[in-house]
């Protein structure tokens, strides 16, 4: 079976250079297996610019899709353009040609995950996406095993690599947000438009995958309530850090019964905590289920080599697969209630700038309406607040309320 | 096909109750599988005590192993039984009557592991172990897989319920070791002759079994360093902890070239690192790969239902198994040259009680034949030392001739 890759990329010269150029020990996966002489390569590229060069090896750049969607040599074909409509138009087409389909394509996968998987199946093909979420960690696959004998009831995880370096190096170093963001970019940590990581977009996709893979239930992006981590200042940094803890970007679901509720927002971990210490372009996902308690899976949630390794896992796993054996299809049919971020309580950090005379008696008045008690710093002209445990949906409130009023604040629950 | 289950103890009861009494979603598994209306059982329990009740279930308690190894009816046999004799002809045996094998028995594992494996491949069945380390952490499988792609140089983790929960206990409650390994022993934490999980048998077996598999050649028992826990006091504890550190005990391998380094001991960690927030019963390993970098797997490394989950884990792998595949086989037969423990370098941490009046300036004096610089604390019968960076096996010498003349002395290798 011949392969084709669309895109040849970050990830995609990654895959190429494990498939077709005996980085790795890809090929040694095939010696064994009778009937199979040599291993299975790239053949075609698909790229914009047919100038792109390849050096003088075996896969040749194709700049028409239909020179992969009608060669019935190619059987499986790793998507990794990126974006949004092409990818997905391809996906499609790829798999109504019945040919098996690997991506680490989020937004692709979490905006059609039913309608693709059903396509698979219609097909009697195979659509596998490990590297959509967590980079190289192995989460579906490992997520996919659990989920056979347990019931999983909530699923964490720092899943932004970018955002993750950015909240590293600011601690690191005391920097600022904005400073921090621009060596991102200029560095190639951070796209050049960051509002899918620094908003939420992207930890909200991959944690919607893999909530709707463990609820058994499509859960989309637009259901998954997210905050951005724009917010943070040096000074965040500075205090969280006098009082022990240290912000991260978290997403977190949790299943209770039928009722479903997600969160993407910054929080605050102790500094002696595993959480506190996944650093720069890390990532880690904490999955529990109701026998194996809780598992946690740390690794590269970006780059290169560990992204394409987890694409090339996905490529064996259908070289390798019985070609008799229909694959386990998954069950997202269950019907869940979004509701919402009620069950997230803890304590809350907030700081908000003074301008106005009256914005401290404004900051302390609204924090009164939802707290019992907490703990007040006021330092020239900001004031930081620590609370006592307060439910998510009510502390969001009174903060919606209380930006337009004082609208320069960030605030973090504390995970304890 | 039926099942047999060795044992009924603490994780044989937790199989027991996931494959025979519906806790869990084993069952799940089997509903959609053609020619097969229901899912397997365990129909005979192995016991040495024929009263064992099992209630009013399918599994019905036998005390003669032939009723098992002669009952044609039986594929799989799951040995839980424990100890090393009797398992060990158990589970050959099995093999040759042609049943699958799941066992999480270390022991016999990192023993025999090359003639069992061998035996399995002659008789066309498989052999599995995923619960023989790490517990509940999908370790054994992960690292199957990273390594069709990855070439393993380096494995580290706290490998030992018993001993991170006496570690975690002392340091949370500044209670001494002799104190805590009673407490452990009367909640079932450790066993009566607590050996083998103290004086580093256990990380050993799964640290020689992971790097077996890791470094394709059998690495054994008897060829890892290793040194006890059991000189840990409260004073270490607090000494380390004023210092930022956690004293952790943790196994490491690292091949470099043809180069085998491997040890078994205490160490201390930053407190602001992942290891050392890896508390009481839970374990963490750790393996590099040079195509994906580091990937860590957290879990509870002990316990009744983690375990049996484990174990059911594969079980489920060889009942949904191709027959007609034959299953990978390990490559085990590279010849590597066990390197001693020089690779591991760090500053050492040192306490030494102070008895007679020449105590301190032997310390001092042995310390200084290996160490450029050093930190002296003299506490009054104690001395306290931190040094420059020293390779593990110069410090283990000097310690090793020290300690004839100044016997209660503790110490650890600073990881940063």
């Amino acid at each position: 079976m011949n392969i084709a890759l669309l895109g040849h990329g970050t990830i995609g010269s990654g895959v190429y250079e494990l498939i077709n150029l005996n980085k790795g020990k890809f090929s040694g996966n095939f010696t064994d297996i009778e009937n199979r002489r040599s291993s299975p390569v790239i053949t075609k590229v698909l790229e914009r610019d047919a100038s792109k060069d390849l050096g003088d090896t075996v896969g040749k750049v194709v700049t028409d899709p239909k020179e992969i969607l009608e060669d019935d040599s190619i059987g499986l074909v790793v998507a990794l353009m990126g974006g949004m409509d092409f990818e997905y138009e391809m996906i499609k087409a790829c798999l109504k040609a019945k040919k098996h389909v690997v991506t680490a394509n989020k937004a692709v996968i979490s905006e059609y995950f039913q309608e693709l998987l059903n396509l698979a199946e219609e097909n009697g093909v195979v659509l596998r996406y490990e590297a959509s979420v967590g980079g190289g960690i192995p989460i579906i696959g490992s997520l996919k095993e659990e989920m056979k004998i347990n019931r999983v009831t909530e699923i964490k995880g720092i899943l932004n690599g970018t955002t993750n370096f950015i909240l590293s190096k600011m601690t690191e170093e005391g920097a600022d947000f904005a400073d921090t963001l621009a060596l991102a970019q200029s560095i190639g940590f951070a796209e050049a438009d960051p509002t899918a990581d620094v908003e939420g977009y992207d930890v909200s996709r991959k944690l919607s995958i893999l909530s709707s893979m463990a609820y058994e239930s499509i859960i989309r992006d637009e259901d998954v309530y997210k905050r951005g981590m724009t917010d943070v200042r040096a000074v965040d940094i500075e205090m969280t850090g006098s009082l022990g803890y240290t912000i991260k970007y978290l997403g977190h679901s949790i299943l209770e019964e039928n009722d479903l509720y997600t969160t993407v927002e910054p929080v605050l971990f102790k500094e002696a905590s595993i959480m506190s210490n996944v650093n720069s372009e890390f990532n880690i996902i904490s999955i529990t289920g109701d026998i194996i308690g809780e598992l946690q899976f740390y690794g590269k949630g970006a780059g290169k080599d560990a992204t394409a390794n987890a694409v090339v896992g996905d490529v064996l796993y259908i070289l390798n697969m019985d070609a008799d054996r229909k694959p386990e299809s998954l069950r997202l049919g269950r019907n869940l209630n979004k509701a919402g971020t009620s069950i997230f309580k803890g304590k809350y950090y907030l700081r908000a700038n003074l301008v106005k005379q009256e914005d401290l008696d404004r900051v302390l008045a609204a924090v009164e309406t939802v707290a019992d008690r907490k703990t007040v710093i006021v330092n020239e002209d900001k004031v930081f607040v620590v609370t006592s445990v307060i439910a998510a949906d009510r502390f969001n409130e009174m903060t919606e309320l209380l930006q337009k009023e004082v609208p320069e604040i960030f605030y973090a629950r504390i995970y304890e």
